[in-house]
């Protein structure tokens, strides 16, 4: 990283400044009793068990993350001892949007990183996967960059890019696109937006749902998508009973319509990535 | 997975069939020592061991992954026991496009995939991260899921998402639009075209170059998008000289003004990402 300058001679050397540290959690949401080291590489591991500071999701559940990396990795300091500040909350809506320049919430997100300017290094953590992909976490990155920190990303699972991979879809030229529109209609006008967004430019496009709308999501699809559209969906990866299925729409609706109505075709439980390909 | 199914009354049971399993190498290229337990998870490193059948975009440096896998966990087969098959390489030119109709390739490719037929789980592995991401890999797994096999992707690190992690620019709507053109003025014309569509879908634009190429393209950069654009550059993720940095395109070029000539602001050795959002 760039901040190991040299003091200019005749000048007090500044202190350290520490590094907002971007740790990587397992994908199943604390739901089993699964391994960490299992999923996690041991680098994350060993850093989760050094940081005594945290900027997280749910001060909650990253105490259960931390009991769980205790079990793999010792936690250099007890639990009880480490500073565990929650993010703010995103404003009201699906998507909070990108990075706020208003500048009032700009000072607030960079007084989240105060220890860092005091020398010590800070943890993001998720609720699920990498930080800031997909969660509300990008905005105390960008203020890292902006006051000259170090951002050092800690290698782990991505729910998305692990669907991409298994889907057999076009993996080099992809787009994240959040959630669909929750009206019927509107939904079904995305669905087709995005296939033709798909075709014109040859890419995956990616997008995820609550689990408890999964079926519903999956209905919207069969029946505004194109026969020859492929579809993917991936619901549960890395977990026992994950799986990953890809095939046209029209085979889909095949599958759909050989399934008993008490079985749908998704568990509507499990947290699931869509990909379609037109 | 849904393979497991009973078999009807009376029929022979099919012989189980094999899976293919999608292996994450790390992100070094084989150019340093680093011990693969660092990066990787164990769930890979085992899986990995234990694999008999291999799928690899380049034999020598699967064998030389091999060897590291090994150096952690033991392989349960020599080394050179081992069935490891190289993918037809993609055509020529830069991007090899979507998984091909054409029906003599469709063959070819699910031919790779005889041994899962008779029960041998077959592993797909990368030259750097997740296979079939930004790599040739996807037609095979397309062909997997043609045939009805299960695909079992593994967790492991992916040089996009942690770069776009790194970045602190927006991730929750995202598209990785690979290699730009290496023609200067259509370079530039992409560039623009990248601001443009990042405006307009509120999406960060990610793509990538060839090492040798980075401060050309960076270059490109600094000349061709809008003073305001956030640029972000991230090399070498998850290895000791890894680096990340986000700024504007305006104090990029301040960066780039204010360093000697023959020491740019980018490794033309180390692997990049790049990232902007207009």
């Amino acid at each position: 990283m760039d901040e190991a300058e040299a003091a200019p001679p005749g000048t007090t050397v500044p202190a350290q400044r520490g590094r907002l540290v971007l740790v990587p959690n397992a994908l199943d949401h604390g739901a089993v009793a699964q391994e960490l080291g299992a999923v996690l590489p041991r680098a994350a591991l060993q850093w989760a068990a050094r940081l005594r500071h945290w900027l997280v999701e749910d001060a909650r559940s990253a105490r259960a993350f931390l009991k769980r990396v205790d079990a793999v990795v010792p936690l250099e300091q007890p639990l009880q001892s480490l500073a565990i500040t929650e993010l703010p909350r995103p404003p009201k809506g699906r998507r909070p949007g990108p990075p706020c320049e208003d500048s009032a919430r700009d000072a607030a997100t960079k007084a989240l990183l105060a220890p860092a300017l005091d020398g010590n290094d800070i943890g993001l953590l998720s609720e699920a996967g990498l930080p800031a992909v997909a969660d509300p976490g990008a905005a105390v990155v960008g203020a890292a960059h902006a006051l000259g920190l170090a951002v050092l990303p800690l290698p782990g699972p991505s729910a998305l890019v692990l669907a991409l991979a298994a889907s057999g879809l076009d993996g080099q030229s992809f787009a994240f696109v959040g959630y669909l529109p929750q009206d019927a209609a509107a939904r079904c006008e995305r669905i087709r937006a995005l296939e033709a967004t798909s075709r014109r430019l040859k890419q995956t496009q990616i997008f995820i749902e609550t689990p408890y709308r999964n079926n519903a999501l999956l209905g919207s699809l069969l029946e505004c998508a194109a026969a020859a559209t492929r579809l993917s969906v991936s619901q549960a990866l890395t977990l026992p009973e994950g799986s990953s299925r890809t095939a046209s729409i029209g085979q889909w609706q095949r599958l759909h319509a050989a399934q008993p109505a008490q079985a749908p075709l998704l568990s509507d439980r499990l947290p699931a990535v869509f990909l379609l390909q037109a």
